[in-house]
C-alpha cells in the first residue's frame, strides 16, 4: 500500500484559515507536497498558485473526501478552526479512512480531548499555547521562550552583566542558576552554539537551557 | 511616575479568551500580578479566583479604561481575538495613555500592520506562528521546533544512529550537519545540556541547534 | 463504589426534547428514577413534577455535569437531539468521568459513528429507525413490524383466508411461508400466544415470525 | 381511477430528511416505486439514483403538487420533519386532493392531533415512540423491546437460568411470570420459532411475549 | 352547562393585532364583555383599560388557555394575524375544547381551508375582503360599496342627474338599471331609508342594491 | 395631457400581496386594465397571466416608476403592506409625479395620517376596517353588517318572528325600532328589494338599514 | 400660548446620534436649554451630565412625546439618523403637535423630500452638505469652502504670491479674480477683517468671497 | 514619479455612499478626473456615468487596490461610512503604499484618532461638524454659519435695524458688536462684498466676520 511510506512527503491539510495556510505554505517551502482543502472558495483560490494543490470541497461529506484521495494520504492535518463540529466529523472521517498520522487544531481543551478520543494522533492549541509562551515575553526580559517539556525550558535573554567578559566555563552560572548557555549571538552576527570557552560581551544575546523557573529568573538578571 | 518602573510585576490583560487567558494564568503562575478585564461577563467569571483581579468593562470606552487605572500601568496586552474593531480601538486608547509597553495580538497580518501603525510595541500571531512551528513537527522526525530567529533554529529529536554509542565530541555533527547538540534527555530522565564528553544513547532525545535547514535535515536522519 | 451496582434503577437523562421526555416518563412509569436535565428551563419546567428530579445545567460543563453528580450513575442517555455539538460534548465529558452505560442518540450516521468513537455504548437513531419500520406499514397490509435482528423480523397483520378456521398445526405455513403464528388477537380480546391447536377466526389479528421477506409476504396474503 | 388499485406499489413520499429517506429507500429495498419529492435540492439530488423518481418541488404550492401527479397516488408520506407549517400545508393539500392513505410524521402530539383534525389517516412521532422503545433498554437486561398493543409487549432478552436445560413446555414460566417464550436463538445461530420441546441453553436468546409488566420482569431475570 | 347560553354576551380574543384589538374595542363598545389575549406584553398592556380583561398567554400551549377558561366561553376569535403555526395551534386547541363558535382570522386562502378542515367556524380574510370591496372605489363613482351576496350587492353613490328632481317610483331605474334605491342622505343631514315617493336633489347620496354588476354600472352615471 | 381623462380606466397597483392583489384581480374582472408592479418576482410571475400587465420594479426608486410610465396614470393604489417604508417612499413619489388619484394601504392610523400628510388621496386600513366589521357577526345573530357612515349601517339578519307573515307596510318596525328593511331573499331565491307589500317567510333573510345601535338591536330579535 | 415665544431658547433635540449631540452640545454651551430624548437607554446616560434635561423615550409613541411636553416647544430637531420610519413617524407627529419650528436630518434627498411633504420646516443632509464641502478642499489649495448661496461661497486659502506686499486696494483682484479679501490672519495671530489698506505677508491666510468658480480658481493661485 | 505633481487633477474616492457620492459629483462638476470604487455593485453602477471612471472593488483587499492603481494617485478620500474596519483597513493600505495626501471620513472622534495615528491626512467628521454647524441656525436668526477656525466665525443674517439707512463706515457696530459686514445681498440681486460706503436696506441680507461669540450676538439683534 501507498500510504505508509514513511519518508513520502505529502501532506493533505484541511482547512486554509490562518493556522492552516501558514502550516501548509511552511511545508511547501521545505519541499513538501501540499494539498489544500477548504469549503470556502474564496480561500482555496487565494492559495492556488503557492500550494502544490488545492481543491474546494466540503470535508464533512465521505464521497467528497474520497474523491480527492483522502485515504492515500500518510499524513493529513485537520486545521478547521472555528466550526467545532465541522472539524469533528473531518477528524472522524479520516480516523475512519486508516490515516496513520492526523494532526488536528482545537480550540478548546475539551475539543482537543475529544479529537484524542475520536483517534487524532495530535492535536495543537494554538491561541492556548502562543498565550503561554508569550507570557513569558511581556516582563521585557526575555526576547523568546519556549518550553520543550514540562518544566524543560529554553530562553533568549540579553547576557547579562555576571557573565559579561567572563568565560563561560568560569562563571557559575550552572551551579548558581542552574541553565546552560547553549547559543550565543554576536552584535550584528549569527547566532552559534556556546562553548566553555565563549567570552560573552555587553549586547550579546544567549539561548540558555534550563528549568522553567531558572530560565526566568536568570532572564531577570539582565 | 508610577509607571515606568521596569521592574513592577503588574500586567493588565484585556480579553480573556483562549490566548489571554492562557498568557494571564501563565503570568499568574510565575509570581505576576494580572488585572484582567473582558466585557464578557461569563469570561470574566470564570477567572475571577485565578487572576489577581478581574473587572467586567468595554475596553473600547475611554473612560471605562480610566477608571479600572489603565493609564498606570507599565505592560499590557491587548488579547482581543476576534474583533478586529475592538482591538483596534482598545490599542489606540491605550497608546493616548502612554502606556509604554503594549502587545496585542492580530488575526491577520494586516490587522497586525494596522496595530503597529498605530502604535502597539509588539505584536503576535498566534495563529500563523503556530502554524509554522506545528509544519515542522508534522513530518514526524522532528519532537518540537522553534525558530529563533530568521535562519537559525532549535529542533527536538530522536538521536540519530549516526551519534549513539559516541562522545559528542568526537563525533563530527557540527562539521558535516551544522548542527550541534546542546541539551540531552536519557530515557525516563530529565533533559540536561550537552557536553563534549556526553554519549547519547538509543532512544535518548535530543535538542540541536543551527540553521533552520540543517535542523530540519538532522531530524530526517533519526 | 455506588455507581456499579448492577440493579440500582436510577438513570441521567440529558436532554428534554421530545425524544428525551418520552424515554424519561417511561421509565419513571416503570419505577425508575430519573434525574432529568436540560439547558432549556421551560423544558426543565415542564417536566419538574413528572421526573424524579429535574436540574436546569449546561451538560457542556465539565463542573455543572459534577454538581449533579453524573459520575455517581451507571446509566446515562444522552438524548440532546438538534445540537451535534453539544451532544458530543456532553458524551465526551461522560465517558471520561467513567459512566459505564452510556446512551446516546444521534441525528445522522456519521453522528452515530463519532458518539461510538467517542466512547458511547449505544447510539439510537430515531428518525432513521422509525422510517424503516414505517415503511413496512404504510402498504397497508401489516399493522406493526419490528425487524428483532438483521434478516428477522415480527410482523402484526390480519390473519390470512388461509389458516382462517384450521388449526394452526394443520396449516403448512411453516413449510410454505417459512413463518410461525406466535400470538393471536381474537376480536375483543386481549393477545394472547398461539400453539398448534389454535384455529384463527376471520378478523382475528396475529404476529407472525420470521426472515423478514417472508414476515412481508405473508402480510401480504391478508 | 387508476388510485383505488389497493396492490399498486407505488407511494409518494414527500420530505427527505432522515425519516422520509430511511422510509422510502426500505420502501424501494422491498420493491415499491417511490417517487421522493424535497424542496431541498441538494436533498433531491442525495437520493436521485436510489430512488425510482425524484423531483424538487414546493409541497405548499397546489399547482406543484398537481404537476408531479400527487392526485393519483394512492398511498402518500408527509415526511415533512422541522417545519410544522409546511407539514399541515402539505398535509391539506393532499386531503384536498383525495390521496385516500396519508401517512404524515408528527413532530408534536398537538402537530400529529392537527394533522389528524386536517384529515390525515396515519400519524407517527418517531422521537416520542423511540423514547419510549429505549425507556426499556437502558436497563441492560432487556435486548429489544416493542410495545404490539395497550399493554402487550414483546421482548429481546438473554435466556434466564430458570428455563436453561429445560424442556419449555416443562417450565412453568407461563403460569409463574405470564409470558410465553415465542422465539429462540443458540449462539452462532439465526432465531427460529420455539416449541414446548424447545431446550434453551446458556447464552441463547429468547423473544418472549405477554403483558407489558410481565415481560419487563422476566427480562429483569435474566 | 355554562356555555352554551346563546345569549351571554362574553368573547374570547385571541391575538391584539390591529385586526384582533379594532374587533375587540368594537365589541366593548357595544356592550360585550371581552377577554382579550396576546402572549406579546406590550400589546396586552396597551389595552388593559379598554378591554374587559387582558391576559398574558401563550395561546399555543393547552393549559394556558384552561387557567383563563376558554373552554367556558360560546364564542371566540382567533385573530392571530402573522403566524400561521401558532393560528392554526390555537384554533386546534379550542375545537378539542368544544367552544361552539370559533372564529379565525386566516392570512391566505389555503390558511383559511386548513382552519376549517381543523373545525372553525367561520374565517376571515381582511386583506383579501377588502381588497375586492375596495377595487370598486378606486373607480371614483362609487363611494362605498359591499358584496352581500355572491351577486347581490348594496352600493353608495352620488345621485346620477337621470333621477334627480323626480319621484323615484315614478323613475325607471328598477326597470332600467335592474337596482332599486334603498336609501338617500341629504346635504348636510343622516341617511334615512328611501320610498317611492322620495325626490332626490343634486348632490344626495343614495345607496341602491341589486345585482353586482348593474349596482356598479349605476354608479358610473353619477 | 393623456392623464385625467375621468374615463380612462386604467390603474396602477403596486404591491401585489394579499390585498393587492385581491384589488387588481377585481378591477380585471370587471374590465379594467390593471398595471400590477411588486418589487418580488415571485409574485409578478403569479398574476402575470391574470393581470392586463405585470412589471418587476423598485417602486421606491424614482427612475423605475417613471420607465414604467406611473406618471400617466390618473389613479394608483399603493398597496404595500408590511414595509412601512417602502410605502411611504413610494407614496411620495407618486404625489411629486402629480398623480391625481392616489389610494394607499395603510397599517397603522399613524401610518395612516403620514400617508395624508404626504398627500395620498384615499387611505385603506384593511384590518382595522374588518375587525370592527366582524365585530358585529361575532354574536351570531347579525350574518353581515357593514357601516355606511357614522352612525348609519346596514345589516344582513335572519327575518325576526315579529315580521313573519305580515306585510311590512303594517308591521311598526320602522317606528319600534328605527329600522327599515330595504332587502329581501326568500329560501332558495335571489335577493330582491322589499316594499310594503312584501310578507317575510319563517327562512327568509332581511337586509335592514338603520342607525347602527338599531341596527344591531334588530338583528338580535332573530 | 407659552410656545409662540420667539426668543424662549429651549430646543428639544430627538435622537442623540453624532449629528444630534452634536447639535445639542453647541446649543448648551451657547446657553440654550436642550432636552435631549433617545430610545437608547445608553446614550440619553452619556449625555445625561452635558446637556440640560434627557429622557429615554420612544419618539414614535404619541402618548410619550406629549408626557415630555413636546407640544410646548417652539423648536424641535429630528436627528434620528438611522431609520427612516422613525424619523417620519417622529416629524408626523411633531406637526400635528403644531410645533412651529421642526428641523429634520434626512439621509437621502428622497428622505428630505417626505419630511418636507409632512411638515418639516428645515430639512439638513449633512453626508451631502458635507461631502460637497469637502470636495473643495481636496485639492489642496482650499483650507476651507462654505457656499452659502447657490453660486456665492467663501474660501480659506493661503495668500498668493499676486497679492503679498501690496495694499490690497492697489492690487485688481476684484476686477481681474472677481473675488474680495474679507478677513485675514497673520502668522501666529487671530483672524480679523480686511480694509483697502491690508498689506498680505507670505504665509498669511485670507478669506476671499466671490462667485465660487472664481473662489475656487483664486485659491489655485496659491 | 507621476505621482507628486502637485496639480494633477485626479482623485481617488473609495466608498460612493452619501458623503462619498457627494464629494465625487461636486469634484467632477469642478473638473477633476475621479475614479470612485465601492464594493457595492448596485452604487458603483448608480455613478457609472457621472463620475469619470467607476470600479467594482474590495479596497481592503491589498490586491485589488494595486490593480487599480491606487499607489499612482496623489489624492485619495477614504469615504467609507459605516464600517469602521474597512475604513481602517483601506486607509492603512493607502498609507503603506505612500499616497502623499489621504483625506478620511471618521464617525466617530475616537475613529478619526485612529485614522490619524495610522497615517491619514485630514479626517473630517460630516455628522459632527454639520451637528455644531446646523445648532447655529436652530436659533431663527442666524440663516448659516460657518467657524472657519476656533473662535472665528462667519455667519449669515437678516440686516438688524442699527445698521439699516446708514453707511457700514459710519455704523460703529466693529467696536460695538466685534464684527465686519463683509458682503450684502440686496433682495433680489446676488450677493456682493460689503465696503464702508454700503447701506444697507431693510431685508438685505449680510454676511458678518467676528469672533464665534460676537457672531451669534449680533444675529440675536435681527
Amino acid at each position: 500500500m501507498q500510504r505508509n511510506r514513511p519518508h513520502d512527503k505529502r501532506v493533505l491539510v484541511i482547512g486554509l484559515g490562518r493556522f492552516g495556510s501558514s502550516l501548509a505554505l511552511e511545508l511547501v517551502a521545505h519541499g513538501w507536497e501540499v494539498l489544500g482543502v477548504d469549503s470556502n472558495a474564496r480561500l482555496v483560490q487565494a492559495y492556488a498558485e503557492s500550494l502544490t494543490h488545492t481543491v474546494i470541497a466540503d470535508s464533512t461529506d465521505d464521497e467528497a473526501l474520497r474523491q480527492l484521495g483522502a485515504q492515500e494520504f500518510s499524513r493529513a492535518v485537520v486545521a478547521i478552526g472555528t466550526h467545532l463540529e465541522e472539524s469533528i466529523l473531518t477528524t472522524s472521517l479520516l480516523v475512519d479512512m486508516g490515516v496513520p498520522d492526523i494532526w488536528a487544531k482545537a480550540i478548546s481543551r475539551r475539543h482537543g480531548r475529544i479529537l484524542q478520543q475520536i483517534g487524532a494522533h495530535h492535536v495543537v492549541l494554538p491561541e492556548h499555547d502562543m498565550g503561554e509562551r508569550v507570557a513569558h515575553l511581556v516582563s521585557g526580559r526575555m526576547l523568546d521562550y519556549v518550553e520543550i517539556e514540562q518544566n524543560f525550558a529554553l530562553g533568549k535573554t540579553r547576557a547579562p552583566r555576571e557573565i559579561i567578559g567572563r568565560k563561560l566555563g568560569e562563571t557559575r552560572i550552572r551551579s548558581q542558576h542552574g541553565i546552560t548557555v547553549v547559543c550565543i549571538k554576536r552584535h550584528g552576527e549569527q547566532f552559534t552554539y556556546a562553548t566553555a570557552e565563549t567570552v560573552p560581551q555587553k549586547g550579546d544575546i544567549v539561548i540558555v537551557a534550563g528549568k522553567t523557573d531558572d530560565v526566568e529568573k536568570f532572564a531577570e538578571l539582565s
